[in-house]
């Protein structure tokens, strides 16, 4: 085989980035990986609009029907993003026996099941590197050179937009709105950011890592989800006292066939290694049983990291059509494992309320603690002010969700409880 | 294919972990690579030796013509590590078509072009994920999911014990000796600790990681090599001052088609992600053209680390094996590239001298540095004890290693100089 015909749908941020790569390194591909390629098809909504690369007019399109159709075509590289076309058009060029990649971690956290067992039946690959951490290589490492290990958890930054809010929260303290219209301006973060900071972008990416991971399905619908709207300056400012930074993470862990996956806000040691993954920078912590702590870290998003992954995929897949074995990298959810409710996980808990400053008041409230079992490891309290009013921060040790949740229900009806300011857990320690 | 027939040459620390996941994973392995797997025969020196791990006694064998002639072994796992008979075994067994995977960095930093070639020739796969930073997965993903990048550096501590050392001084204020001894003491440096704190050991990794990233072949031979032996408590503490940390890093790095490979201390700045990275810690930089900054962190030696990048290779083996694809991922060092002297690189310096104190000192120094094209970024002069001797510390802008070796020449003659105390390259900004 000296050349492979490919289509791209989609020629977005990610799908100009792939043909930059491409064409960049045009004298390579044979050396890299065995065959020239050639970007037959591309598919666009309009083909008129303007944009960075250029591609020989015919082979631009906005009929599906050209690339699904066209037999000579053997890869199709899905970057438009979105459940619906992308689903259809995935599942039909399978049909078809075209291999697939895909950067479309929406799909994959929902539609994950589908699309691997039509992979499977068709025997073509289906390659998602740039799914979960753009240029980060994540799923190779997990499916391949972990594969050996009993994956015992997965932590990770995972959402650059929201650890750009964070970072600057923290080392400039900033506040939550100012931080986020900064992300806005340099375009990290969209007009609509609820996607990030609502903590479903990084579910989306934590479902995927964990279904690896466990060989289990977890699918978006399956992870608990907390975003960062609720943080304050004051949060990550307490937390920094404390020996903390907070994060968002989303958090994939097995116990006794048992798993817990979820998205939330996190005080984390200032001595874990993923406090120190600042700005829009990803970075995934994974713990397996033989090889202990690893971190994987770089670029989350942006054109040419992401466009990094999805390329890469591509270089293993025309390996694998020059050596006969497509489909030889399938599906790993051989397994169906309980996923746990979030109650009945433990953690550590950060927690800010603000109650009267009168003498007795944090001995009623470690009373209710201990009545649910919920013991403290450290309380800063801060001074109250002229309005009589102090703040109170807790930390915990482990307890259960449900132990925290039934307490605070109690602590929250007492009078000189003022208001529960936030809830947070504390983990990697 | 329902059951893989291996063999493992060497039951020594590595050897045993490698059994001890094959067998604590038995039920595991038909899901997770499509078969089981027989450790079917077992090279050691002594049938006697105590070990960790169990195997029945006829799996142990003294005699490599027990295992290269059993047609049914398709795989050899060589951890004996050393040259010969390493290479020897390793060459018979692909000759015979057995599958290798292999930990020995010693071996392929010297004659990986041999094994390669008898690789490809015999259709073979050669695995070596553990050959550098042990467990951390490093090979995989700069020959696979980094594949469309063209990389301009890789730069790594790849050396666990040296990081051990240089964290004890740095963070507890150790001097050279103790940190070694306690290094020692950990079972984290031997008893002649050459290999490690001369760079050697860091050397043969950083020569396998350029092959990769660069496409042409660097062998040990190729690399400048400095230890960390010179190094004192006093330069970890200037350093620090002066905003860096001082870690002994592999360097290598392709700008106009030529290649540097280097392995010495580095001053680094405190913000650099290696920079953070401590005790045994290793962990491995790699910046490409798409991809930007990544960096992959873990445990570089140990039993079970280093089993775990062992049987993760074979996993790949028998799944390649599975699927008729053996010889899939083959050298990949198709450039020939010029490997620069270390005379012809650029780098920042860090020197500290120690000279006569007495008014014009620094003027007469800063002039010989002027005269050869070094300018200076900042220096630092600890006052004068009693004996009349001040010490200069000083860090140039970036200057090439010959001009400044051309300085110290000129200034290790001059009269007001007492000694030139050390010469640490700066990187990383």
């Amino acid at each position: 085989m000296n050349r492979v015909d490919i289509a791209i749908l989609g020629l977005g941020t990610v799908g100009q980035g792939v043909v930059k790569i491409i064409q960049n390194n045009e004298k390579q591909w044979e050396k890299r990986c065995g065959a020239e390629i050639n970007i037959k098809k591309v598919l666009v909504k309009s083909k008129s609009r303007s944009r960075e690369v250029e591609l020989p007019a015919d082979a631009i399109t906005c009929r599906w029907e050209d690339i699904v159709s066209d037999e000579n075509i053997k890869i199709v590289i899905e970057v438009m993003g979105g459940i619906e076309p992308a689903r259809t058009y995935i599942l039909e060029a399978m049909r078809k026996g075209k291999n697939i990649i895909t950067a479309n971690k929406d799909l994959l956290a929902e539609h994950g099941q589908e699309l691997f067992e039509t992979a499977k039946e068709t025997g073509v690959d289906l390659y998602f590197e740039a799914s979960v951490a753009g240029g980060i290589p994540i799923i190779a490492p997990l499916k391949q050179s972990l594969a050996a290990n009993n994956i015992m958890e997965v932590m990770g930054i995972v959402n650059g937009t929201t650890n750009y809010i964070l970072s600057k929260m923290s080392k400039e303290g900033m506040d939550y709105e100012e931080a986020l219209n900064k992300a806005k301006e340099l375009g990290y973060a969209e007009a609509d950011p609820t996607s990030d900071v609502g903590g479903f972008d990084a579910a989306r990416k934590i479902a995927i890592l964990a279904s690896i991971a466990f060989h289990t399905r977890v699918r978006f619908q399956d992870v608990y989800v907390e975003g960062i709207t609720k943080l304050t300056k004051k949060d990550l400012q307490n937390a920094k006292e404390l020996g903390y930074e907070i994060k968002l993470l989303g958090i994939a862990r097995e116990e006794d066939k048992q798993v817990e996956v979820r998205v939330h806000p996190v005080l984390i040691p200032a001595v874990h290694p993923l406090s120190n993954v600042n700005d829009s920078y990803n970075a995934v912590f994974v713990y397996g049983d033989a090889v202990g702590e690893t971190m994987f870290f770089g670029h989350g998003a942006g054109q040419m990291p992401t466009a990094s992954s999805v390329t890469g995929d591509l270089v293993e897949v025309i390996s694998n059509m020059n050596h006969g074995c497509t489909g030889r990298l399938s599906c790993t959810c051989y397994e169906h494992k309980k996923i746990k409710s979030i109650r009945e996980i433990a953690a550590k808990y950060y927690l800010r309320l603000r109650v009267v400053d009168r003498p007795g008041v944090l001995a009623s409230i470690a009373g209710v603690f201990g009545n649910h079992g919920v013991s403290l490891a450290s309380v800063l309290q801060k001074n109250g002010r002229s309005d009589g009013i102090a703040e109170l921060v807790v930390i915990t040790h482990m307890v259960k969700e449900k132990d925290i949740q039934d307490a605070l229900a109690v602590i929250n009806e007492m009078s000189i409880t003022k208001s529960i300011e936030n809830l947070i857990r504390v983990e990697g320690n």
